[in-house]
């Protein structure tokens, strides 16, 4: 098998001696795939990042840490106009229905010397994979940086079995249509050159499907395979030395009060701002809970270098700021914004909550949702948007919210927050089971068998 | 036959004895459909607007200018409400695709109150009519402002035959889910209470359909009948002295240079600043161009209550003086902004345009695009957006514009600004033939037919 990703499961750096020391990566698909290949023949291919992993690089495939990794020296410009003006200004937006429509987005004479270095980055990579991968090796291949590896490879490597899986919603064909013609027709070409795309939840797929054949005219093969934290690291996780110093201070922190959790990147997609007027809304309507609940929002920043996100991020300060100096006092902070990405910080949060708020206007699974029921002790509610592909499977055991409707959303907190100790047992079990149906091992088998 | 819309085709006011004098109404929907029924026994009913139609109101029907109107003295606020928040910045946006859903919409509690406003609106639409309709009738309910009209009338007057038509696009299903489940629900219930529900193009009728199948489980008919002008008022109109005079003056404005013409509401979807960005993406890489076309822009301003249409008007008026300010000069100016919503003068560019530009992002229909074409006396090339209505009818003869392309859409107007005579004339008299093969009376007959 050879796994095919933007970010790989190392970072490397030289060390005094000019040897290669490599960590640990970052990012949520790494830390959802890697224990799978961990001590595996699996080769995993990804692009240079840090100076370290260009020095990896030059030198070839190093093996450390149980990993077997080929990092590809891009050019730095070439990989950051893919990455930033393809991937996440366009593809991004594009498939979490993120555009404001009357301004953006412009195809402009930039924006198509960045699609020049998308073509190129994702040619570096098939070529990569064409003199590195095995015979009849199986590809996984990941994400929508990498669409066009695909169709190289078919021309290239006939031999390699390559399947492609997409971690983001795929947008509304209507949608879709907003890219260049000859730009949709190449991603289409290039994703139906696979031997099968996967999707976290069927609605993806059949936008995908309707897509491809309405503009394309081709009906793709796809596969559904739903991404699952590892149940048993997880629960190690939850119980290191870090988590239980995290819970005894947030213990501490939020005292008898009940406490409302999410855990997210500041993404436009995930809804932050709908989700603390919503907070708002309900100590406005429902002001039994002022003073009597506090809502813990872990989120950190990401993608600092686009200026959607700048804004956003700001916006969701102003918000935050507002309703603690609107409502807060008496040693009451109703919202804590905690920026720190600290990881175990959050599982305590996600073992402590009694209601755990996942509201994205649209995301292509979110692990959260799976990994806070997995972990909670207290018999958390998950209130649950149903544009979360995660609702797919969890959809019967949460509270559903409406990301878009604010007072709606307080009054599922309020419901959340007032549910009978046994109908939140209740519930609890039934997400739990759901929650663990599936491990890493299901998806990484179901990838496997799609490639035949 | 009753027809049932928001305005109606006269406006009245008190003249000094105290008696109702009417003069015509304005408005896109108005112009089309009012010819059809002047000097028959059709009854109209609207909403007032005016303090004189407040006082027709409650005169009961009146008979003027060969139309049979009856007026709907609705409450102020609850009118305001309906028709800004629940129809203009809601309904509308939502067809168009125009939220910016990382901020809007939001549903908040002022915004439920709009839409019990939005309902109570619709009833009183519809007692209106189950009082005034004669028995058996035929009734066309015009718009997204109506959509609960038809559902009333089934209920209370079964004996009417009742017809809905979008002059809208319809939203992809998976951007009407953005709507609250409830207020979808009724929404889609309302239209499926009709006869049938009519739409300008095959796409807004099939994600009419996509929606309904999705979120209510119900398959509703639904007919395709494109409106279009009337080309023998429209020549008549076109061939006034006024007309004639704005001709002249265009002319002598124009000289030798080529023009390129739009004519639209100031509107987010209509797509006027990346039409701008386009014509000085030709400047700068057809510099042939420079000082030989004159952009004129006969663009007027709507919906001035809404801040997003404030900010977009201020946003075109900004890149148009940037452009004029960087390229103008030597008597030339790149970019005429003629806000002035004078028809004539409207006529006249139609009449004498080169190249006109029709690039919406998304279009019910696009009426312009039909009225250019039937107009115009120097064989001018249509550029039109494949996301209007009109392009179902008029693709085959127009210049494709992808909306959100730039620089692709500065090509098209490289190659329509240096097409052949003899292909400009063979496209302009299959364009001719295309936005006259039908005409209003088209367009009625289908619905009667429809209403069976």
């Amino acid at each position: 098998v050879v796994i095919v990703s933007n970010r790989g499961p190392l970072s490397f750096r030289l060390d005094a001696n000019g040897d290669l020391v490599a960590t640990r990566g970052a990012g949520g698909l790494v830390s959802g795939i890697a224990p799978l290949v961990v001590d595996t023949d699996t080769l995993w291919i990804a692009a240079a990042m840090t100076d370290g992993d260009r020095v990896a690089a030059r030198r070839g495939r190093q093996e450390a840490r149980g990993f077997n990794v080929r990092t590809l020296d891009l050019d730095p410009d070439e990989y950051r106009m893919a990455y930033d003006v393809v991937c996440n200004s366009t593809l991004w937006f594009l498939h979490h229905h993120l555009f404001d429509l009357s301004r953006r987005p412009r195809f402009d004479r930039p924006w198509r010397e960045a699609w020049r270095a998308y073509r190129s980055v994702n040619l570096a990579f098939a070529e990569a994979v064409a003199s590195e991968a095995p015979s009849g090796a199986v590809v996984l291949v990941q994400d929508y940086h990498l669409l066009l590896v695909g169709a190289v490879l078919a021309a290239r490597r006939p031999d390699l079995r390559v399947v492609h899986f997409s971690h983001t919603p795929f947008a509304a064909p209507d949608l879709f249509r907003v890219l260049p013609d000859d730009v949709a027709t190449v991603l289409l070409e290039g994703m139906a050159a696979h031997v099968a795309c996967g999707f976290h939840a069927e609605r993806w797929a059949r936008n995908y499907v309707d897509t491809s054949e309405q503009l394309l005219g081709v009906v793709p093969r796809t596969f559904v395979s739903p991404l699952a934290p590892d149940p048993e690291a997880l629960a190690r996780e939850a119980s290191s030395a870090a988590v239980e110093a995290a819970v005894a201070e947030l213990e501490a922190e939020v005292g008898e009060r009940a406490l409302l959790v999410r855990v997210d990147r500041i993404e436009l997609s995930k809804n932050l701002l709908r989700g603390f007027l919503a907070f708002e809304d309900l100590l406005e309507h429902h002001p039994e809970w002022q003073g009597r609940v506090v809502f813990h929002a872990l989120v950190y920043p990401s993608r600092g270098a686009l200026p959607e996100y700048l804004a956003y991020r700001s916006e969701v300060e102003t918000v935050v700021a507002r309703i603690n100096g609107r409502w807060g006092g008496d040693g009451w902070t109703p919202v804590v914004l905690d920026q720190s990405d600290d990881y175990p910080r959050s599982l305590a949060a996600l073992r402590r909550a009694d209601v755990l708020l996942v509201n994205p206007i649209r995301d292509g699974l979110n692990l959260v949702a799976k990994e806070g029921p997995l972990v909670n002790e207290v018999d958390g509610v998950l209130c649950l948007s149903p544009e979360a592909g995660a609702w797919e499977e969890l959809g019967t055991a949460a509270l559903r919210v409406d990301p878009f409707d604010v007072p709606g959303t307080a009054d599922v907190l309020h419901e959340a927050l007032t549910m009978a100790p046994a109908a939140r047992r209740a519930r609890a079990i039934d997400l739990r089971a759901h929650a663990g149906a599936r491990t890493p091992r299901h998806w990484l088998a179901d990838q496997i068998a799609v490639a035949g």
